[in-house]
């Protein structure tokens, strides 16, 4: 054991220096984004108008460059989609607030309760001999935690969803100039969002450990066990948001394209489609504000495991701070390294070509990791001291410093095997989506078998990666380093978000696009953007889902340990039942999101059909359609159908726990773990491959992608349909799953005092 | 502890004087249907004819019935459907029997070793005071009775498919008499098959166990541990049955299917379509010969998994013989119970009009578990001493015979619950498919969608059904609770695959009639026997997964004991990564055999189009198409694709177990069980929900079905699409499943000797 080379004051500095300097520089990218104008309050005539925003002049010269209606249009859409997205949201986090309020008072009651509601100091769990704050306050403190996570999962997806409506529209205008000047935008904004979420979670984070320690003082067994409530919050909205958004998205995205694409032939987003507004409004509340709060949620929820894990190690034991705060200081550096990487697509390199854009995405990937690497190295030798010991279910286990050093790097690269793989299995340049695509020759059914196929088969090495990474930093450092390696995974979450973000945005530039007319060679470019995006959502999800998996098997381990259960013996049967039944949870979760999709859709389809055959004018394009009841539709559905797969998730800990205890718990929590990241994995890369297999059809990029073209062939129409299946499996129940087995771990852990004092009811009865 | 009312003597006189009871019964059954004659052999002049097989004179006359050309035709297609499927089983067989012989060796060769091929004997494992043979000689008998259960596999699913065959020609030409007769045949015929199979596999048990204890004489550890044997091979042959059979009949169909349904808009098994005589074919070597091989391994390992846990406790070391044999007993009194349950099928009652037949079957699920509550009942009385001592991992746990006789009826109403469940969630008179089809309104893709998220709800209750048996059954009688549990759920296996076997015989019939040119009445009759057959064949497939389940925790279970090793702890890296990558597999077998179907669908597609294109008058249907090339393919392809699948199942254990140890082999036995119910489940109950939906509109029976269909309609398309998805799903990678997780876990019994001495390398090494 010794100390650090980082003293705590040099730690009380470092960590919300790097959250500031992410926030300045989330807000430098902003004011360059910003600078692309959209000018349509402006006279024609007015001069900045040539140089349409940037400061320098033209390159090229295209249709319609100058044309200020465009502009105008381009302007008007963007601010009904920005007016949609913020008006559901504001309905969504009514409706969830209201819920969220209800279960605070849950946790302050059944935390509280543990003790009797007493007001006394209790002797700690693991150190008899000291004397630790009472229950009650632990409770009172979680449950403000618990609201702290949830505000601040309500800002990171708000705040996305504001800069990818405030990008969209300046990605179509940058796209008429060229596809290079379109992806930096696209990109930029992506950044601006993945910045402002990593600098804002950790900074809060950061804040409230400060200022919870002012009445813990030396208890940080409580301290920590109060943090706990920060990954709970953060992901109960994260649930919600994306379980809602998703319903929101796929409703108007598969009702739009039902009638759309394949009864009326018309183009996706064609204005004349009275859903394509709540679809490009879906696209921001979905894939960008409930992606925003999900990769908080984990990020909280790795932290607050890795933490409340050191709090019973030597770091908590003897007080030693900067080590304590190790996890924090992987992620200050994260955002520097982050920082950097970014700097390398926007600054050092530039793109130029369609060809360009998935490989500078993937560079962003590869810098980011080789960076960090080197960053966890100096965190490690300069924030933990040369050797210390780990709590491992009863035992203290010694680690050096370097063995966790490479706990936190097998984490991160394993993120990076899983994004190469997923890119493998979702990008039209390769086999695997070609011969999904080859497929639809042969008509949807064989495309859906091959899809599914696919996304079967594309579990098989990110499940490999996820096993040794769990298998090297539990051997060395048990749950802690699983922890730890979560957030290797999670560290370089800035750029990670940037380049999932990108997809959306780029996604509504194309619609933007269309919508407002723009020619041909513009909507390529959206599309090419796009196709580039559809694999970076894909890559997104599973670095969501990998560091999900690590993350829930962290906060089981905390569970374990905080509910006083040293073994989960598979051959006993309280724990076996439990995970079989774990691992149907994200099989009926799954049923109901998708169903929800599918009834919203219907009701969709029928309004978008009604519009088509009583509006007159509509087809001719010469009457608006009536968007405003499709947007309504998707809401009220969304809003409504969130909630039973929401409460299935938040209640079976809760039920569980207090009927049937903790050993049956565990299994649950490791039955629905070891079963929905597969679901998830593979629902999100079938999705994927759909998606793309269609897009390389239409794109007809190469002789053999000709050969099953164009739009509106027999193949393609196969393809349409196979998209539209993979809609709801890669955009809502796919990702919802690895919500699901984080907030199930998280709520567990939460509530493990409380379960281990009154829970397991049943048993006892009989 | 006590003796048993019924002597040694009454025990070894009553297994098989039922199992005798069995054949015999089997044999009136098929003696009854062979008075259908088939009689195109007899000039039309003669006598007989006018009553056409059966012995009193026809009640309807019909448009055809005394028609010679008709029963000639269908007497042709008849014996090319059964050359077909005989030449395939051959040459599958031929492949698969390489393999096992080769398997053969490795068993002796491994299991030699344990003990580095002495010819001495050894204190016994839990006796140390009582020498038992030499590991060698388990060895020995090991490889005879896996060559045996081998064998007997092979016997269960040829002779299921001759009669298939021979039934399929009779049940069309008793459809022109009425929808009753019809049925009467196509049961009988299941019937046959149902009782051969159960009889036969008690009878080959009982008999080995005999003769192995003329070597082993007390030896009642080695005797039974050798006998696992027995499961191992019936399950290794019914995998590659499954497999191959599976992948040969979904080629064959969604080939078909794909031409001849949606680009040519012939009807289904018309005899222009040149891949129909295999589509036939696939019907008995795939949902035939495969699920009797599959069912007679589930029902060879449930036994050797009860009887290996009963030789360590007080029944072995007690040398109570009759107790020892209580899971034959268990299989005796089925049979006899069943026969009962068969005469109200056929004797007592009778089906007259096409709502009858579902009703019909589902009563002899109820009545056969009725009756079998009673005969397990008197078999725990009169089988078991009123109180003993079972096994329980290191200790020794006492049981009552009341507590067993709960564990034996837990089971088998779990399996009527699963019956029940999936016949809700699959036949088209419940809302869950009338849902599926109303979706089809909006296209192919809505319907998958729903199809889907149905598949995943159906999961629900099933597992909870499953979980409550295991533990109720694991709570009374720890594993062997779990095995007698899984004995009851299949120990009305004859009323069960009787009901089975029904449907693909039905199928069969529709398509003889078809290509027989029978007219429309005919053809819809047997529409209505195949629709309520594919509400039977999915809860066929859900018994046994429900038993697979029961039958694999078992076999996991004394997999540990055997490999010494008393607890699984999910909080070690060794068992968590096991868990991972076992939940893992099926997903990855899943992509082999989906792929494998597609890609064998794909080159059917092509030739059938060839076909189509390039022989003048086929379409016209003066021509008749080339049938042989198009079997080719199919018996081509599956025999190439079954070997990566049945590859990856049978070495995983062995990998493993060799590399890894005994703990992360439990981990993966654990994982791939609890993951694989789920996605078995769900794919056979999607598949035939799909067939139904697709079943209902064309069946246009009822207002809401008719405003979707006629046949050809959009909707109607879209639940085509459906429903050819849904064929793999539902024929192949859904029942293989089963096979998979009982597989992985008798294998790792057969060797745990083997691992438990010489395993985990990898771990030795580091």
């Amino acid at each position: 054991m010794g100390s650090t080379l980082l003293s705590e004051l040099a730690t009380e500095i470092l960590v919300p220096v790097c959250a500031v300097v992410g926030i300045i520089f989330s807000l430098v990218q902003w004011f360059i984004v910003s600078r692309v104008r959209l000018t349509h309050e402006r006279p024609p005539s007015s001069n900045s108008d040539k140089k349409n925003g940037f400061n320098d002049y033209l390159i090229e010269e295209e249709e319609g460059i100058n044309d200020q209606s465009v502009v105008a249009k381009c302007a008007d859409i963007q601010s009904a989609i920005s007016e949609g997205a913020t008006s559901f949201l504001f309905t969504e986090y009514q409706y969830v607030g209201v819920f969220m309020i209800a279960f605070a008072i849950l946790i302050f009651v059944f935390l509280g309760s543990v003790e009797g509601f007493s007001t006394k100091g209790q002797a700690c769990t693991y150190d008899q001999q000291k004397m630790c704050k009472p229950a009650l306050a632990t409770a009172a403190f979680s449950t403000v935690s618990f609201l702290l996570g949830a505000i601040t999962s309500v800002l990171s997806g708000f705040l996305g969803m504001k800069i990818a409506t405030y990008a969209n529209a300046r990605t179509t205008l940058e796209a008429r100039k060229s596809v290079g000047k379109a992806f930096i935008v696209a990109f930029r904004s992506g950044a601006v969002m993945g910045f402002l979420l990593a600098a804002n979670g950790l900074l809060v984070l950061f804040i409230a450990i400060n200022l919870f320690k002012l009445y813990y003082g030396d208890d940080w067994e409580g301290l920590f066990e109060a943090i706990t409530g920060y990954g709970l919050g953060g992901s109960s909205m994260a649930l919600f948001g994306r379980v809602g958004g998703g319903i929101y998205t796929k409703a108007a995205d598969v009702g739009a394209d039902l009638v759309g694409k394949v009864e009326r032939n018309i183009p996706e987003d064609d204005p004349r489609n009275p859903a394509v507004i709540a679809d490009n409004v879906g696209d921001n509340v979905g894939d960008i504000a409930g992606m925003g709060s999900d990769l908080f949620g984990s990020y909280a929820e790795s932290s607050c495991a890795a933490l409340v894990v050191a709090s019973i190690s030597s770091f908590g034991i003897n007080h030693e701070f900067t080590s304590m705060l190790y996890p924090l200081l992987i992620s200050s550096i994260g955002i520097l390294v982050c920082l950097i990487t970014t700097l390398f697509a926007t600054d050092f390199f530039e793109v130029k070509a369609v060809k360009e854009i998935e490989p500078s995405l993937k560079k962003q990937l590869i810098i980011s990791t080789v960076l960090m690497t080197v960053g966890i190295a100096i965190v490690s030798w300069i924030g933990l001291p040369s050797s210390f010991t780990i709590y491992n279910f009863g035992a203290q286990k010694v680690v050096k410093n370097w063995q966790l050093f490479l706990c936190v790097a097998v984490g991160l690269w394993a993120g990076l095997i899983i994004g190469f793989v997923t890119e493998y299995y979702t990008s039209n340049a390769y086999s695997p989506v070609q011969d999904v695509a080859d497929s639809c020759r042969t008509g949807a059914a064989t495309n859906v078998i091959f899809g599914l196929a696919l996304g079967y088969k594309s579990v098989i090495i990110p499940i490999f990666a996820i096993a040794v990474s769990i298998f090297v930093s539990f051997s060395f450092a048990a749950m802690y380093g699983i922890a730890v390696a979560a957030l290797g995974m999670l560290s370089t979450i800035a750029t990670g978000l940037a380049i999932d973000a990108y997809g959306p945005i780029s996604d509504n530039a194309g619609g933007i696009a269309e919508m407002a007319g723009m020619s041909h060679r513009i909507r390529e470019r959206t599309d090419a953007l796009d196709a580039a995006g559809n694999t970076t959502a894909a890559i997104g999800k599973g670095f969501a889902i990998g560091s999900a998996a690590l993350v829930s098997l962290a906060l089981f381990g905390a569970f374990v340990s905080r509910a006083g259960i040293t073994t989960v013996d598979v051959l006993t049967p309280k724990v076996f039942i439990g995970l079989i039944v774990g691992a149907m949870l994200p099989y009926w979760f799954s049923a109901m999101t998708m169903k929800s999709v599918g009834s919203a859709a219907l009701k969709m389809v029928e309004e978008v059909r009604r519009q088509f055959n009583t509006i007159p004018g509509l087809m001719e394009g010469t009457t608006k359609p009536d968007y405003a009841t499709c947007v309504k539709i998707s809401t009220d559905a969304s809003i409504k159908e969130m909630i039973p797969p929401g409460a299935l998730v938040m209640l079976t800990p809760l039920i569980v726990g207090i009927f049937f205890g903790v050993e049956t718990l565990s299994g649950v929590l490791a039955g629905s773990l070891v079963s929905g990241v597969q679901i998830a994995i593979s629902a999100s890369n079938t999705g994927g491959a759909w998606d793309n297999a269609k897009k390389y059809i239409e794109a007809g990029a190469s002789e053999h992608a000709r050969t099953l073209g164009p739009k509106g062939s027999e193949p393609h129409k196969a393809a349409v349909i196979g998209d539209t299946i993979g809609d709801p499996l890669k955009d809502t129940s796919g990702p919802s799953l690895n919500i699901l087995i984080k907030l199930m771990a998280v709520e567990s852990l939460v509530f493990a005092p409380f379960f281990a004092t009154h829970g397991g009811l049943l048993f006892k009865i009989f």
